[in-house]
């Protein structure tokens, strides 16, 4: 287990397994109801498949947090945390409070924010135009675009419905339900920055990072925090853990710009260097930009399928030259870092262990 | 103030003062801010107007619970019921549950339902391609529709967390964030309903009574039974001002559809019968099918610039033959009594009384 293969192949697996759990738990919380057609459409991107990596960062976490051996847990219910383990947050509560509950539903939490995901990657597809996603039709073409606008604003409020289910004591719900909306909000507001980003091109790398850290690690910073929230950890735990999963998340996304170079279009499934392409702004051509590198240059054509692999070429040897592509790499790495950092904050135990190599793993995959 | 014409002018005189507290609230609990683009495409349909009929009904519902002067209050916070008052909610509350605080900012309750109802607008005109809401622009005109689509997606998480920053005590917050998600699933579910009914020549009143339940009628049920929540009421308190809600809700949706057909054009704003031109079902339509009326029948044409007012005269002499718009008042009567009667459970005062005749309002209203 201690070739960088052989951690790769584990941490599959083990994302593989608790992928089995989610997918089973999202039929049960998400059932196809009246009106069926707009169940189906909301389900439709869910049962297309997706790794779960949200959801598995946040059953790990709570895997570290219980103390319990990974995976020997029914994957839905966790002991809330003792007092001892709790600390302040658990001290304030004996203060009049209710007694809290001793199990919570977690998987709930993991399946609210996977439909957190993907009601955003369906009115993305919208906002986008986008035609295929996971592989399959993009919902508002499978059905229409009224259906898919409905279909999103239902897994919205499902989101918060689903929440509500993990049987938590009253105090530690209102803070999950707080991060689920604020995260939500920032979301949009990721999505935002980025779309104005589009039609700017005096973007630095610090104000793209801050696009990034709320288009996409945000959901990454709630699934980390979440079981500590629901299961009692004290506040030191909730910050160091939503540290980890804004590092990890901002990671995630910056090797994405790094691999749409890197990887030859067959493993890609796509065009390389159709971000070039498409004038995408990423952390790379932000930097070098600044490099002086003229970015819209890069490439002459506007057109994915006009491209050669050998204007890709060039165009990557003027970023490699121009220092962005380990730019890219080094700040990854460094985010990768400093989350896994945080992660002291744990009983030292094989999900933790788990959290860093997935950590590792975020960065490292080759697709 | 015994006549019907000075009762009307006393509700519309309560109705706009109301409306000027919301409208001074709605831009500090939704201030435009970075990014601001999203920020004033979410603010953009909230300042064109609107007359804050479910905010109205949310702040009388206040008043009268806590038993105060209508508009004697400074419109932000209430003061919680007392134990006595409270009942068995409020005694159950007593083992072992933190202090309830003294005041709830009912206001902020009042500005989410609000926002919520301008999110369904916002991405409602996108749905049906409409060009004009409350005499300005649909959002996604005035803007685009990836702005707007960003834009209700905001509204939607920001009424959670305006919501949560009523100072509520946390089991009652959380009882009042499970209605706001069952409601805005539902208004999807209604929603949904009404798209496939278009495409359907068999719908019942009943289905269209339900239909209108969802889409309409909850939210004005969430209204009046969310401050019943946090101010602490019993449930068999909450539960009566949902049922007003519901009935006075359905009410408003049948008398507009009644309207559409009674009203002169010049006095409407639009075409008088545009929805039989449509071919949108009402439950006046539902009705006459099921009397054997040709429906699709009754107007030749489908274009709203082409039919005469001859043409909607004839029309509704048939609908008025057939008993479907005596059915249509008498429905939307029955419901305003079974709501007025609910109130039985608040305490007899003014406020109350305003509550009464708002529903009567909603269905003797010109237009």
């Amino acid at each position: 287990m201690t070739t960088p293969e052989a951690r790769e192949e584990a941490v599959l697996e083990a994302v593989r397994k608790r992928r089995e759990q989610v997918n089973e738990a999202i039929p049960e919380e998400l059932p196809i109801q009246r009106p069926e057609r707009l169940y189906e459409a909301s389900r439709y991107l869910l049962d297309a498949g997706g790794k779960r990596l949200r959801p598995t960062v946040l059953l790990t976490t709570a895997e570290a947090l219980a103390d319990v051996d990974p995976l020997s847990e029914d994957y839905r219910e966790f002991p809330t945390l003792n007092a001892e383990t709790a600390g302040s947050r658990s001290a304030a509560d004996t203060s009049g409070q209710s007694e809290a509950p001793d199990l919570i539903d977690v998987m709930n939490a993991a399946v609210s924010v996977e439909v957190i995901q993907s009601f955003t990657l369906i009115h993305d597809d919208i906002m986008d135009d986008d035609d295929l996603r996971r592989g399959v039709p993009a919902v508002h073409k499978e059905y229409d675009l009224e259906t898919a606008i409905l279909a999103g604003d239902t897994l919205y409020s499902k989101a918060f419905e689903i929440m509500l289910e993990t049987g938590a004591a009253p105090d530690r719900m209102v803070e999950a339900l707080e991060v689920l909306a604020t995260t939500c909000t920032k979301i949009c507001e990721g999505q935002s920055l980025d779309v104005t980003f589009e039609n700017r091109g005096d973007v630095s790398p610090e104000e793209y990072l801050e696009m990034v850290e709320q288009k996409t690690a945000v959901l990454y910073a709630a699934s980390a925090c979440l079981p500590a929230i629901l299961l009692g950890a004290d506040d030191e735990t909730v910050d160091a853990l939503y540290g980890y999963g804004l590092d990890i998340g901002r990671a995630f996304q910056i090797q994405d710009d790094v691999l749409d170079l890197t990887v030859p279009s067959e493993k890609l499934g796509k065009q390389r260097g159709s971000d070039l392409v498409e004038h995408k702004q990423t952390l790379i051509t932000v930097h070098a930009r600044d490099q002086g590198v003229d970015i819209e240059g890069l490439v002459d054509t506007n057109d994915v399928d006009a491209v050669t692999e050998a204007e890709i070429d060039d165009a990557v040897s003027e970023l490699e030259e121009a220092g962005s592509i380990s730019y890219a790499n080094e700040t990854a790495q460094d985010l990768v870092a400093q989350g896994k950092g945080r992660l002291e904050v744990l009983p030292d135990n094989d999900a933790r262990e788990l959290l860093c190599d997935l950590a590792d793993y975020l960065i490292e995959r080759g697709y």
